[in-house]
């Protein structure tokens, strides 16, 4: 490839998910140039200092100029503030697309303030992990991973597929999809789950001190996946609730009947419907595992114990 | 060390955990001959061909002849009936232990059946996978984790050490709990953490064929953790709730008010609240992290993502 797909692309955002797209895109000569966006001239600083980008402003309209593609890295919440903000910096013909977990509520908060001859993208990478910031990112994040693409209907096709072949260019598989029906699907498979894995960990702090220290001991049991997952970010997290209210309640109504069956057989001692349930669920895992959507786990630790006193 | 700890030590039930042991007390010399347990002729050429034990048998009271050492590793509805039928074969002075994860139905299960001059030393190792069977196990599984041994009031000291220096061994950490207060801990480290995942698994499994195809495609971005724990096996885990019902039921009573107001902050928008309840979890796994209990976990896969057509 002798010239980039994108002459300059600017990342509005740039912590786990823009700096690991600053990474790749570097790694595959994806970008002439790329510009950061960040709040604050000490984030800036930082974003240089960690040659993310090759140029870092936190004036949006100013990190947009002449971009060909803009992408929005922040909480969802966020992005119709700095939408408004950036609007008079885009240049005609510029592609906008975002990576966040929410996509009805990012078409509603940043499709009207994009000026006429912009594209709008929307997208979401279906990767991740708990920590936050611009020094958690990794160039691989997205390898082997899918990236949903959720464009409005009348999208420039030109622009969709040159997003797509940013994606694809990372290491993802991209996938078209309704936004209305990315967000009940995603409701299950991440907003839930998070949900649940934060209420747990929850009711473990309010134990009191002593057993808490316990749970913290003995969370090889089980309980530790579940810190993993409460570990994410807390901003992030509040913003995917509030902009995916329906589809999350709902999906949480059917766990509640479930788990209520579930409490009932073990109030009630029934084995059989106990067992014919955990059985059930062992060919949903079969399917992550073959379609290579496992991820590594290892339950030996790279250090030692620390001993307590 | 000249002399193995043990002369004798009998297995019975070598799956996930027996098997671990086994590899464990090779390495570590700990058994002059292992014995191993299963219920047939089949599983018992398997072990002696996987090279587990030395020898296998499906007799318990035969398994235990001239044991000087006998460790429970079957789920722990099975206890009972064991106990009784291998009671005949014990030796005085023998030491009977287990791994069960729930405590105080082992000793009620298996105590009444142990003859005058045996020792009975429960235990568990807070250590494991979701798979089983004798071909899951590894000999650093018990590395760097606590083991909780729950002596009855009275047990011999001598025995109670015995058993601790062979986990040490092993590489754990033994520590020593009251029944009742090791099941109420496991049943918010492990057991609710279990029980919710095959719950939300299970609501996913339940969703229509289209919609469930892609609950496993998108499983990357929360769900897929979920799926590895609930695709432990279905009879260790009946039992476990069979076994420790009120204090799985009174940690689920507390889940199911914290899930309830979080479900509330959705509703109403209350984004200040669900902010708060999220940055509460992560001093919990700091917690987990500095302990060394929160194993390893690495989003990329080993193999590439298998296309679909
Ligand atoms: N984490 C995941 O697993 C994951 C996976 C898929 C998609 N996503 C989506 O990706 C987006 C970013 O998530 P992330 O994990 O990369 O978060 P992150 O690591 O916290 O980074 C977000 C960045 O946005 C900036 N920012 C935060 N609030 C802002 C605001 N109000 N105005 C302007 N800039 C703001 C921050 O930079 P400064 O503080 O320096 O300004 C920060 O570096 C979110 O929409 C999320 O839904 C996340
Ligand atoms: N898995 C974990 O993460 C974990 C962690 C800590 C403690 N534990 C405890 O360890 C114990 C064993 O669990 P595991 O994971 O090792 O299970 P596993 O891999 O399924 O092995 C259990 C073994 O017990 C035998 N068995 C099963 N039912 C039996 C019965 N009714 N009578 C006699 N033998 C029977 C089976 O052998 P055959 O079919 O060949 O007879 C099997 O190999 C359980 O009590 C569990 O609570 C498990």
């Amino acid at each position: 490839m002798n010239r980039p797909l994108f002459d300059k692309v600017t990342l509005i955002g740039v912590g786990l998910i823009g700096s690991s797209l600053a990474r790749a895109m570097h790694r595959h000569g994806l970008a002439g140039e790329i510009a950061g966006c960040a709040r604050t001239e000490e984030s800036c600083a930082h974003l240089l200092e960690l040659e993310l980008c090759d140029t870092a402003h936190s004036d949006p309209a100013e990190a947009v100029q002449d971009a060909d593609l803009v992408i929005l890295c922040v909480p969802v919440s966020a992005n119709a503030a700095l939408a408004e903000a950036m609007a008079p910096g885009l240049k005609r013909g510029a592609i906008v697309s975002d990576v966040g977990s929410v996509k009805q509520s990012v078409i509603r908060d940043v499709d009207p303030f994009l000026p006429e001859g912009v594209h709008f993208i929307p997208g979401h990478p279906i990767a991740g992990t708990e920590h936050s910031g611009p020094e958690a990112g990794f160039a691989e994040l997205f390898e082997n991973r899918y990236v949903i693409l959720t464009p409005p209907p009348g999208s420039d096709e030109e622009a969709l597929e040159k997003v797509a072949q940013l994606w694809r260019t990372c290491g993802s598989t991209v996938e078209i999809m309704e936004p209305g029906h990315h967000d009940k699907v995603l409701a299950i498979t991440s907003h839930l789950p998070h949900l649940i894995a934060y209420t747990i960990v929850g009711t473990a702090a309010n134990l009191e001190e002593s057993e808490r220290r316990e749970v913290v001991k003995y969370s090889a049991s089980g309980f530790r996946d579940f810190t993993r997952i409460a570990a994410s970010d807390p901003i992030m997290w509040r913003d995917v609730f509030l902009n995916n209210r329906e589809a999350v309640l709902e999906m949480l109504q059917r766990f509640n009947e479930d788990i209520t069956a579930l409490q009932r057989a073990i109030r009630w001692g029934e084995g059989e419907m106990l067992e014919s349930r955990f059985q059930q669920t062992r060919e949903i895992r079969r399917g992550v595992v073959e379609l290579g959507q496992a991820g590594t786990f290892d339950p030996r630790e790279p250090e030692k114990v620390k001993k307590e006193e």
